[in-house]
């Protein structure tokens, strides 16, 4: 049995560029093998427009539901960068101009000889009683407010934040897996599939077909926090592809 | 002015294996294209896993809101394939084995040599009332119910199934767009691209900064459904650029 309870988050991700098809999200994998190293299960993920209301309800919606809340992009200093004062609404706080963020602003512009102009002084305004996030990259800081982890939208950005912010997150059991391949279509092993499921209720069994040189093939994905019944899982399902004429592949993953 | 109203969609993404990072969505950025040229716009995305109650409401909540929702993923022949079941229940119907389906399912395995076992005729299964959408690749067929369009996860096979039901969609006025590079850091360029905004506000503008080759960069996208005010913007972003030193270079898009 887990000794730790189920940490769970969701994702936000702000921007009509994503919407739009014309930027790619690269951030949603990264946070999600991330943080299930931390033990916190990524269970949703939502992908909203540079709109005002539509942010503020969806922080409000998801901060209740989940254990952690991750945001990314529109901390920038143009218009469309909405994001901390939306996040301020959500809380019903006023936004603030944080001397510290300023103070980090002024020391990286003092460097660069650009000007620290008021536009760019608007990626120092935080809700109030939120902590900085560092940003190491560029300097104009992410927070924290609550449960709600406001992170930038560029992935190296993004990324260096994370680590920077992590040991903030309390973690639960981390979700272990095991990957099983073979040269089977899926509906081989589908019903037999169907029955080690049943057998492993606290296993999570995925199936992931592929098609590659010409031959069916299919990914098998076990998942559960303890590390007894994975075991006896993936013995069940080897023997379970040996018996319909496969030969299974075991990629170890923890 | 517009002559047709703004046409909405919501993609959501059903698949627990893009929640722990394991497999990286590429339908989105697709969806997102294709739906712009028949005049739809994304406007909200949603990622969430193989979970009944979780599909059930999320596929509720998004068809009382958008015009049209599109669904990939989970319509395998595996116990963790639930997309069908899950739509009937969302929308109070009972899941029936759909003879056509069946009849396709057949010429196709019998020109295989593979078996038609009980979990491949799974995948015959629709909702009571849905129409069934072609699959060219692998012959099981998505399907549409009201508003809502099932399609296959294998980015493919979503393809193909996408370019069959597209005629389906009755579109409004699609969103044209025109980008405008150039190497300026975007504070420099994030107050007058404000007041742009303001003196334009049917244009939807966005900043999207980068760093390449040691310089900082900004690519500027202006989205509207009429062309007439996106040439004046474009020509004001224009002059605005050179005002701040900076050489603007157009990305014709439509």
């Amino acid at each position: 049995m887990s000794q730790r309870p189920t940490v769970t988050a969701c994702l936000i991700i702000i921007g009509s560029e994503i919407l739009s098809g014309r930027t790619r999200d690269a951030n949603l994998p990264f946070l999600a093998e991330r943080l299930n190293e931390l033990g916190v299960r990524l269970l949703e993920a939502r992908v909203i427009p540079d709109v005002a209301d539509t942010i503020v309800s969806t922080v409000n919606e998801c901060r209740a539901v989940y254990d952690y809340v991750f945001t990314t992009g529109g901390i920038g200093p143009t218009h469309d960068d909405i994001t901390a004062e939306c996040v301020a609404r959500a809380f019903g706080v006023p936004l603030e101009r944080n001397p510290e963020a300023v103070r980090r602003l002024q020391r990286r512009y003092a460097n660069t000889g650009i000007e620290l102009n008021q536009a760019r002084l608007r990626m120092a305004n935080v809700p109030a009683g939120a902590t900085l996030i560092d940003n190491p990259v560029s300097s104009a800081p992410g927070f924290q407010i609550g449960n709600v982890l406001v992170l930038a939208g560029v992935p190296d950005i993004m990324r260096a934040m994370f680590e920077g912010a992590k040991h903030r997150i309390t973690g639960g059991t981390p979700m272990r897996s095991r990957t099983v391949s073979c040269v089977l279509p899926e509906g081989d092993l589908a019903q037999d599939l169907g029955a080690l499921q049943d057998r492993y209720p606290d296993i999570e069994i995925g199936s992931y077909p592929y098609f590659r040189r010409g031959r069916f093939g299919v990914s098998v994905v076990l998942r559960a926090t303890d590390a007894e019944p994975l075991t006896g899982a993936l013995e069940a399902l080897c023997d379970l592809i040996r018996r319909l004429g496969g030969e299974p592949i075991v990629q170890a993953k923890d």
